[in-house]
Formats: structure tokens, sequence, C-alpha cells
């Protein structure tokens, strides 16, 4: 694997545990390309966008946490499965994030988010 | 990008628009390994289990289509980002699916799927 594909999974991971896990903007910002385009329809545009989250979830969701289950690199996309668990809902999301990077700097954002079901039709788990 | 990882994308989609688009399980199969570890909370582990998952489709949602807005590799891995539509409800769902190939052949898959809300907090659609 290329040594780009490798900087970017870093940089992602790291951003991401800024982002979810301690809630801090001002060190995810670093990681942040100037245009942050946000396809989350929860979320504004932009890195202001991304700070008004970061509060909300300071706010309603203060131990928040992600595990990221999986990662994956393709180009200038990092793609992150993760287990999402907002208390007191302790069973959690499913996410898919996908980043994409602009000279190693993390500039557009898709996910999509689901939540665990209690019963399913296998017993392999979604991750 | 290597060969491997161009005819993992090329089998992966021509799998994909057989189970969902053409809903033609005997020519899926071709492009299955063994196994194919299901977690899809919904449907049932196995090639049996698509079976299955693929005359659901045909009895309840016959004009089910979906676009392939993005494909990523990495390794054995496959991403595709999906733009899926059962109608009545046009506005559909976005989808990320991930599958592993073994061998060329797809033996194990996960996904998020999220249907797509009327409004959004940015003007750049989930894709």
């Amino acid at each position: 694997m290329s040594s780009s594909l490798e900087a970017n999974k870093k940089a992602v991971q790291e951003f991401y545990d800024f982002v979810i896990n301690k809630k801090d903007f001002e060190s995810a910002r670093k990681y942040m390309g100037g245009r942050y385009k946000q396809h989350n329809p929860l979320v504004a545009d932009g890195p202001e966008g991304l700070k008004a989250f970061i509060e909300f979830l300071k706010t309603n969701f203060p131990e928040a946490r992600s595990e990221i289950k999986r990662v994956l690199a393709d180009g200038d996309y990092v793609i992150l499965h993760v287990h999402s668990i907002r208390p007191p809902n302790l069973r959690g999301r499913a996410i898919i994030e996908i980043f994409r990077l602009e000279n190693g700097k993390v500039d557009e954002h898709w996910d999509v988010i689901q939540e665990i079901p209690e019963e399913s039709a296998n017993s392999n788990g979604m991750f």
C-alpha cells in the first residue's frame, strides 16, 4: 500500500477521534481543508458546521463514543466502518463514513447511519 | 491501481446489478464464493439467504432500482455508495455496501442503510 494511502488512513482516524470521542474542534480543525463539504443531512456545511455538531454532541451526548472497526482507502478516499454508541442506547448504531482528502487534508464527508436492530436474521453481527 | 483492484470493482458492480436491478440469482451466484457471510440483519446467511432476499425483492419491490454513485476498493474489499429506490418512496435510501472478496469471488457483505430525509441542513445532497 502506498505511503499516501497509509498517511490518509492515519489522518482520518486521528481526525475522527478528535471529533467524536474527544469532541475537540480546535484539534480536529488542523486536519481539515478549507471547504469541508458536508453531506450528512443533519450537519451544516463547512468547518463551522462541524464545530456546531461537536457542540451538539457535548451538550446532548457527552458520553458518545465510536469504535472504528475497519479502515479502508482508495486514492483520496478513506472509508471508516464504525460502531457508534450514544448512551443510553447501548446497542448503538452502525455507520459507514467516507472522507475525501485534498493534499492530505479532510475536505469532504458522507455517511450512512443505521440503528443496530435487536433481532437479526443471521448470527454474524453488523460488523 | 492494480489489476486485482480493478477486477474486484468490476466483479462487484456486475454482481450487484444482477442482485438488485436484474433480480437474477443464478447469474449473481457465479460471482459468489461458497460462504457469502451476511451481516445485513434482515438477510439470512449464505448464498441461500441471498436467494431468498432476491425472491423477497421480486415479490415486494419488483421495480426496486439502485444506482451506484461511487466505487472504491482496498485489498480484498470493494465499497459501493448507492442510491436505492423502492417505489413508491421515490426519494429513496442512501446505502454504503462493503464486500470482501476471496480469490475474486464475493464472500462477505456488510451494509448500512438510511432513508434520505426530506429536509437537510446543507444543500449538498447525500451523495
